[in-house]
This record gives structure tokens, C-alpha cells and sequence, in this order.
């Protein structure tokens, strides 16, 4: 069915979610990093003389490629994957959904936009069907779709096979978050090195309303947003990546721990998503050992991709505790994106080249 | 009042809480550590010779004093503060009660017989009223008092003032917890560098009965446990020292937010308190930077024996969130058993030298 | 020339060292675990239910062997590779010789021994022959094969080049090495922790002999070791694997810097090992970042197995500074070992299977 | 002598290092922080307002104070602490000094030239004699005065008390340094957590020539360099404060191990400082432990004044190896800057209120 690579752009670029974007695409049977485009400053050089590169081996061709400016004139892919900071994002998706390219975004400029699918295809694959009202609406010829935030993500990933069996009504989070999560140079070494800071700034607001639309019910052309409150705790902690995600969940019924334990463990998303490439035989594993999950020695599960839950047990107040741990730059980052434009091209959403 | 200084001795000295016990009492006004306890193999030897010292300067004159082993035969002080593991202390701890001293005790095993008391002097001092009963009911010509687990001691810090005056219902606890909460050698390095491990045994147990027996209420000769459920999610972190709790508390009657902080900033602890050498100005002071409290940069309020509260905000479930930090080895562990000390002291529970 | 794979045991299986030569064997393409054996405690034991294994997925038919005592009576593997404690490893690696089998240890007890070969196969293949001695000397029917202490291993493979080339005279070496170097638990997160150590037992001295005998050349039947001097300064730091050697050295005839640079460069090492399946294209790779390297982020270059120099420049006193480094369990034990077992069965030394 | 306080300004006063001068500043004897400059940018608001205070408890009546640009015409304390950026110090301390202020200078702008002297008065307070000619030199109707780079400062207070009595001749130095050596926000976590960057700008050049003018000689008016040669190593560590510095030492008639560790151990450094505030009892300390010192547990030893030195071991290359660490914010930065202003105040250098 897929013929030729798809050439792809990245927005962005230089940044550490950039630079995840090209080391997760290196050897992609579907897509090839054609373009790379960053701010104004860097525009005209050659990556590698410009890049701080973090993620192992620069791929020499990708090196080799000069900056575009991030400006959809110059850019012939037809898919960009950005990686942009959000106090810049929001325009310039724009202009390139505008200019017929198919954005898929890691910013929260447009998450919550109504018309805007935010996805996590092993949960909401069926979301993307809000880009037949997106296009209308706003009369672009390309669109935009969101992934969630890197701590909701992961949050959204255990909660999603106990929402569809049982209900979730609440749900308190307590996270500690990867440095990571910050970009480069994000965290100064003074402030996290054999320290935890408790607050990390609009974390809380995005992991509580990004859940309830992740796991909203599409109803002809809108999201209802899921029914149930979060309250969540937002921590940095001295890990390099993994976000560790501590949970007591309510759940119509109140279930017990071995019918959640086995809800969680039989769960494979959805159907449409299982043969994707970067789709790992299981988006969730269940560890039974009392001490896991732990970021240092978990967080490459699955390449990445596939979240850790354990410690399935119990809760006093609610029904039952939980903690779960993803990889924040991969699973709850570039790794998505990647994923939500394998699922447009599989459908038939972005034409294949 | 106090005229000489008190003797003390020490069970379980060469331990991580042993050393901060004696690095507390260093020029301590009421107590002088006189005599050192250890196990057998230690025994006899010089202190200076036996010890791992971590904790600065060794007072000199304490690194002179010869280990005597763990019976109450060979000790003349009448308090005998225990920093022995949980595996040891129960029959050593009674039999130095029996013998007539006064036991200050750090470990677990006798913190929930119901004639023991479990005691934070700022918040139930009053509890020591049930040694009359432990005395009758035992026949020792001494008594036992315990401290409580140092998270659990963080936590009932910052509940106090809310049970107090509101009467607490609900708390959801999660916890970031420093290696020193280990002992020594304790942690493994390779466990927890660039890591979390969200399980410490038996911890969440722990906090969940403790906090209610603390903010119990003492009719007659028992101790009636505060009515609220307590649900407990403990990690540890790359932290040297510093037990930062996150909390979502439910309130009767539910109060707003400026009324919660409030009570937290006006607290003051029990009067009988304030005057004692252990005793801070504030025993809990409220920070209103957003990313506040940090163990690192916070732990050593007050010594040690201040507990910092932070992020006084809503909570969407419950009625607040905040987030308390505290010194594990000073207030929740030596210091803590001194400050009872103390308060045996001058409340003239223990006789003067 | 290799048919069926050669089965091979693990004596010390349940530590840090044994863990790794298993994961490095899984999939090997000339061995295979079949047998482990550890202390008395564990023998009859399932391996899964005994290990605390720390090295990603433990291979399943491995963790469902038995773990035998570590006699040579129970093994049938001809090869057995020993990640033994020095404090036992002596007599039971000489129990396993004698008794035929080719015994390839990573203990410090035979390195120093006059007819124990300490090879590195890039450096010193050529010193298996000293097996031939060892055999008539100890009348011995199997061998023993050392290799070297972690940052003995790191700094010869830099200092190889130049001193086949031009010859070493005078050496100083500053080393930060990785926690993992010490074994599981090893160093305790207190002592490490936002710190440095500037002391590891028996390293110094370790190093200054083990580079003389690695780097001397074989006469006949004995070894004259290198004539240069070593001094070496050895410290633990928080890194968790991958020791970082800094060092001056003195060359023969001083070349300049561009000499030492392009040797480094061009260093190939011995013919006989660069077919051998645990050998990397390249044992040394040289970056000319200013910055590199660096242990976190190029500790898994060449699986582990290739040393990376950097910032080679003139020296003040010497020629040449630079800095190395390697994975400490990889090239400096187990691979290590691995690489020394494919060097003796290609060359014939041990029968094939 | 001193009656009122000297009022003193801060130039750089936001940064880290001003920070760490506004802490040791706070209840001085004879000087009152009174007047803090900062960038144009920050002018004009109040200090507390301002920035980001990472050293405890800021003192409340400097955190009303408001911030003034960096110009003397703006000042009136005569004194002024220099804790700007290298980038902007030459000119504006040079601006200071013309408008009649002292300025005590912790930058390397100045530290090199033939008229200024570069300080640490244990060692060298002799060389302040070279104000007079800096005067005369320059027309100046102030000076400055500057301090050494904070590796070289814990490297001279080691080498002194041996270059005074035997004459160094070759010193081989191999540091691991703090992150708050680079200032806030400074190194990156991503950059430094569980890693070792083996490569600091500048600071092996820094090392090699400043310790050569701290030790050199003062004749009529100009120094001589010391005659020895330095190979230095610098690499920066995951500690939050204090520089650890392996050096090996070669010393001018070879004497024994005993007697350099003597020399050490007895040093009190030059008579004129011993009685000011800032000077420890003892600026050097020597432990005979062998695994000290460690930056975690010995930096604020003498309130971090205090260098601390172990492991005096011999060379089999020089002549003697040892550890030297010391805290490079205060000993090394701001703590030496404020002795420095205390020898000139205490000698009549600058006129006392």
C-alpha cells in the first residue's frame, strides 16, 4: 500500500523534541526527514554546524541539511511534524495548515481548540474524525492534530482500558516528572540536582482538562468531554527521562483490584492502530513486582512507546491505586506524533505518496 | 528549674539515627549523652573506632565513650533514646522500661499499642497522659513513648492545624521520600541515582494508621483515632534529606482556601511547647512562592524541625491541596524524640537529675 | 568453522558482573548459558527467583535454570566465565582449571600471576601463549585467562596505540568512575550522592601494575613488563556507568600532537581479533568536540565495547593530555571476558564444540 | 580601630556569586551592604522583587533595597564587591576604580595584569603593595583588587605552605568541580545529571597562570611569576558546591611524605590575616581518613573558608600526590573578595569610616 517515502518536515528542529523527532525517524519505513526548519537565526546553515545534538548518532544525511525558515513557502512536504515552542506555535501551524500541509503538533496552542483532534490513537483513533469539520470550518487545506501533553499522556494511557470497561468518575495524580520534559537547557542543574520541585508552571491545568478530552466521546461533529474530576500534583524530580505517574481512580462499580488488574493487562488499543509501525504489540505492560514501575530501568520498554503500570492495588478513598510511567519524550512527545501521522496515512487521512 | 544536665543514653548509636541523635544533643542544655549502645560486636570498643560518622563534627568527648551492649543492667541514665532497628527494639525497648528508663523510641514496634503513646508535642502532648495507664497496665517502673514514622510525621505537621479547627475527613498522600529515611548504608546507589522507586515497605501502611492514632483524641485512658481514611502513595527520590508530601484533603464544611492557609500560618502547636529548647518559633511556616517547598533548599528551616508548607490551592475532589516538606532524621526521627523528651521533662513526667 | 553453539557457565551469576555476561551472551553466536552457579545459599534455586536482576528483560530459559554449586564436579560447560568476589574467587577458579575447564576471570586474584595471561585482545592477543606455560608449570588439564581491572581497561586501550607506536615513558591518570564499578548494592546512595569519593580501595595500585603487565611485551615464556611509570588518582562519582580516565603522558621522542591524535586514530588493534564477533569495527573512536567524552552520553558507543578519547592536546609537562573513556561492565568486564573466551576458540585454543 | 561600618556596594548583585556576598555580608563586623547594582534592565525595582535568592534566608532590609545601575556616579560606598560577568566587568570596574572605589573583583578581566594584584591573603597579602603602583600607573584615585579563579584558589592554598618551604617545581591537577562554579542558571541538568563533562572553558589555562602569580614573588614593584610548570585537567561533576583537586606534586629536594603532611598540617598562612573576621583558626586542614575529603561532607568546613586536604600519599612519578577540596562560591569567590577587603581595611589600605 505504501509505496515511496513520505517526505516530511520538521518545525523546530534544533530543540530536544526536534531532535527526538529525527532520531525516532531515522530508518521510518514510511517517512524520511526531507526538511528541517527552525527559528529566523539559524535559517540558512547546515544542521549539524548548529544543533547542540543529545540523542546518540546525528543520521550524517539529515546532518548535512540546511535550515529552512519556518515558513510553509518554503516547504514542500506535505506533512510537518512540530516541535515548536508554544509561545510560537500557534501561527505558524496556522500557516502551514493554511498552505495545505497536514501539522502534527506537540504545542498546546490548539489542543483544546474544539475542531482539533487531540490524540493518543490506541485510545481515540476515532477523534481524527474531527478534521472533516477542522477543514470545513476553517476552510484549510491542510490540518492540525494534537498530542497530548507528556504527563497526561501517560496518565491517559492507564486510565483509558478501566474508562471504556468501567467509568472513571475521579481521579487524583500525583506526579514526578523527568528533567527532560523541560527541553534543553530547561532545568538548571542548581535548582533539580538531589532536589524535587513541587510545581511545574500549567502542568496541573493541562493534565486535568487533556484527559477528559482524550477520553471524550466523539458525537456527530464535537467531544463531549469525559464526565469525571481530576485533581493533579505536578513534581520535578533528578530523573533524565520517564514520567512516573502516581494514581487513586474511581470507577463506577468499584471494580476490584484483580478485574482492573486483568482490564489492564488484556488492553491493546485500538484496532485500526495495532499494525502501525511505531505501534508496539503492547501500549501498556502490568508489572506485578512490588517496586516497579522505575524510570532508570523502564522507560525504553517498547522502544519507548509502551507505558509501564504497577502496584495495582487497593485504594481507602477511592477504588483502586496505581502508578504508571512513560517515556515523556518518545511515548508522550515525538514518539505520538509519529504515531498520530502513521494512523492519517494508514486511513487514507493524508494521501500517500 | 533544670539545674545539672540530664544523662542520656543512646540504643542503636553507630546508626544513621544514633549519629543525629548525638549531633542534636550537642551542647543540648537539659541532656548530656553519656553512655552508647550497640550490639555485641560493637561492644567495648571506642565509639570514634566503631563509627561510619556522617553527621560533621563528632563531639570528642562522645567519640571517647566505650560501646556498652544493649542491656539495661549496664546503663545508669534514666532516658534512653532508641535509634535501634525494628527488628531488635521491641524486647530490648521493654526491657529498659521495665528496668525503670524512660524510653524515647524511633522504631515502629510499639507505636500502636493502644497504651503507648505516639507523640508530635506540638500536636498531642496531651497523649503523654496515657503513661499512667501504660504503667499500671505494665507493671514497668519505666515507660515507652514513640515518635512517628518521618513521613507520617510530615503529613500530621500540616493536617494538625486543619484537624483542629475543621476536622479532617479525607487525605490523599503522596509522597517523595530522601535516601536518609533508609539508614546507612541503606539506598543501593544504583537503585536510586537518576531515579524514583515508588514502594518503601510497609510505608504507606504506616502513615495510614499512624496519622489517626496522632490526631486521635484521648478519653479516659484511650486513645479514640481521628475518623478520617487516608489513602497513601510513598516513593523514593534521589534526595539526601527531606520528605516532600503532596495532599489532597478533604475539610467539614468545607472551608475556602484563604481560611486554610490561614490556620496553617496562625498555627503555633500546643502551649505546653513553645518554651522547650527543641521548640521553633513556628513549628510550621507557609511559603507562597510557587515552587515552595524544596528539600534541598528548605530542609534545614528551623533547624530541621520546621515543616514547610507550599501550593495552599483548591483541589477539584476534595477541598485542598498543599504540598508540606520536612527534615526526616531531625523532625521525623531524633528530633522528635528529644522535643518528648523535653516535654516529659518540664512537664515533670520524668524527674529532674 | 563454529558449528553448534559452545555452552558455557557462569560462576558468580547472581551479581552485577554475572548479570551482564548474561545479557551480553543472550543471542551470542558462538555460546550459550547453560549453566550458573553462585553460593551455596542459592544452590537448587530457579536463577529468576534469586536474582535481582538489573539488566533489562532477563532472557526466559535463563532465569528457569537451576543454579548450581560452584564446583566443578556439577559442570559439564568446558568454558566458564567468572564474575566471582575476589575474596572467594581464588581457590575456586583454580578447583575449576584443574579440572579442565578454561576458566576466563574477572577476579583480581591470577592477574598478577607470572603465567596468567591479562589480555586485552586488541592489545595483547599475542599473550595467550603464556597458557602453554601455565598448563606444564601447574599441570593443570584446562586454563585461567584474566582480564583487567575497569579503569586499567579503559586507560590501556588509549594508551595502546602510543606506546606500540612511540613507546609510553611517564603516565598520570585521574579517573571518575561509575558506581556501577563497585557491584550490587555497592556504594550506598549517602555516600554518593551529590559527591565525589577520592578513594576506591586497591584501585591505585591496581592500575599502576595491571597497564605495565597488559602493555609488556611476551619473551619466550614470560612477560617484561612496560618500563614506564604510572600514577594514578582514583575517584567515585555519581555517574552509573562508564569510567572517565583523565591523563598525561609522556612519550618517546615527543611527537606532537597530531601524531598522537592520527595513532589513536588509525589504531585498528590486533589482526586476530577484528573478526571476532564481540569486536567493533572500531576498539577506539576519537571526538573532537571539546566537550567529549562524556560517560551518560557515549557509554553505549560500539555496544559498550569501543573506548572514546577526546580532548587530546599538548601537555605542560609531558606530550599529551586526553581523556578516556569506556563502559566499565561492558569493555572492562564482561565483554571483556567474552571477547578473551572468542579470541582462544577462533584461534583454536579451546576446542569448538 | 574600626568603629562604624563601612558601607559596601555589590556589582552583579543578582547573580550567584553576588548572592553568596549578600549572605556572608549579613551581620559582618565591619561592613553594612548598603548599595546593590545590577543591569540597566533590573535598575530601579526593588532587590527582592528582582531575584531569583537561592542562599537561604535573603536579609530583609537588603531585599528593600532598589537596584542601581552600574555606575559610580550613582554610588556612595567606597568599597565595591565585583561579582559581574566577564563579559561586562573590564570597563565598569575600571570606571569604578577611576571614581575613587576600591573594588574588590572577582572576575578574570584584570587578574592578569602586571598592576593588579591577585590575592588570597593567607598566601600572598605582600602583594598588595602593587596598589601603588596600579595608582601611579594608572591615575587612578581607586584600585582593584582582584581574586583567583575558585579551582586555582583551592589548588594555591594547597601548594602554598609547600612552594613556602620546599619550592614546587611540576604540579599535575585534576579537578571535579561544583555546578555552582558556573554561576545560575549555568549548567543544565540534562547536561550534568549522572554525567561528568570533562571540559570546563577556560579553566585549565585559568589554573596554569593564576596559581604561577599567586606564588610568584613581589620585587620592588612587579611579581615573578613562580618558576613551576602546570598540566591541569578541569571537569565539571554532579556536586552542588565544592571543587575536589587531585594534584601530584614535585617539590625541590624530594622531601619525604611525612614531611610534606607536616608542613600542611601546620600552616597558618601570613601573620597580618590571622585576626581578621573572615580568617578560620586553621585556613588548611589536613584528614587522615582515606576517603576524604568529599565535597558533600567537608565544604563548609571553617564556614567554607577552610580548604581541606587528604590522601597525602607519595608519587611514583613526582613526589607527592594529595586531594585538595574547597568551596568555590565562598573560599573561592565571594568569601575571598570579602578577606581581601578586610586585609585592606585592617591595614590602613583603605580608610575605615
Amino acid at each position: 500500500m505504501i509505496r515511496a517515502k513520505q517526505k516530511v518536515a520538521i518545525l523546530g528542529a534544533t530543540g530536544a523534541v526536534g531532535q527526538t523527532f529525527i532520531r525516532l525517524l531515522a530508518g521510518h519505513p514510511w517517512f524520511e526527514v526531507a526538511e528541517l526548519l527552525a527559528s529566523e537565526r539559524s535559517a540558512g546553515q547546515r544542521y549539524r554546524d548548529v544543533v547542540k545534538w543529545h540523542e546518540g548518532t546525528l543520521p550524517p544525511e539529515v546532518g548535512e541539511l540546511a535550515i529552512l525558515p519556518a515558513d510553509p513557502a518554503h516547504v514542500r512536504s506535505t506533512i510537518a511534524f512540530s516541535a515548536m515552542d508554544s509561545s510560537i506555535a500557534g501561527p505558524i501551524e496556522q500557516a502551514f495548515a493554511k498552505a495545505g500541509k497536514t501539522v502534527l503538533s506537540n504545542s498546546k496552542n490548539h489542543r483544546m481548540d474544539p475542531d482539533v483532534p487531540l490524540v493518543i490513537p490506541e485510545i481515540n483513533a476515532d477523534h481524527m474524525r474531527l478534521l472533516k469539520k477542522q477543514r470545513s470550518a476553517r476552510g484549510w487545506a491542510g490540518v492540525i492534530v494534537t498530542n497530548a501533553n507528556c504527563s497526561a499522556t501517560v496518565a491517559a494511557m492507564a486510565l483509558a482500558p478501566l474508562h471504556q470497561r468501567f467509568g472513571v468518575n475521579r481521579v487524583f495524580i500525583s506526579t514526578m516528572q523527568a528533567i527532560s520534559g523541560a527541553g534543553y537547557p530547561g532545568v538548571a542543574s542548581l535548582d533539580i540536582l538531589g532536589n524535587v520541585v513541587p510545581f511545574i508552571a500549567d502542568e496541573e491545568e493541562k493534565i486535568e482538562i487533556e484527559l477528559k478530552k482524550i477520553l471524550g466521546k466523539l458525537d456527530a461533529d464535537a467531544i463531549t468531554d469525559a464526565g469525571f474530576t481530576v485533581s493533579a500534583h505536578t513534581n520535578r524530580v533528578p530523573v533524565e527521562h520517564g514520567h512516573t505517574v502516581c494514581m487513586s481512580i474511581g470507577l463506577d462499580g468499584s471494580p476490584d483490584v484483580s478485574a482492573v488488574r486483568a482490564t489492564l493487562d488484556e488492553w491493546t488499543g485500538a484496532a485500526e492502530v495495532r499494525d502501525l509501525p511505531g505501534a508496539k504489540h503492547r501500549p501498556l505492560v502490568v508489572r506485578d513486582e512490588p517496586d516497579r514501575p522505575q524510570p532508570r530501568r523502564d522507560v525504553d520498554t517498547g522502544d519507548g512507546m509502551t507505558v509501564v503500570v504497577g502496584r495495582v492495588r487497593e485504594d481507602a478513598i477511592l477504588d483502586v491505586r496505581l502508578v504508571a510511567m512513560g517515556h515523556n519524550t518518545v511515548r508522550g512527545a515525538a514518539g505520538g506524533s509519529i504515531l498520530n501521522a502513521e494512523l492519517l496515512l494508514s486511513t487514507g487521512a493524508i494521501a500517500s505518496a
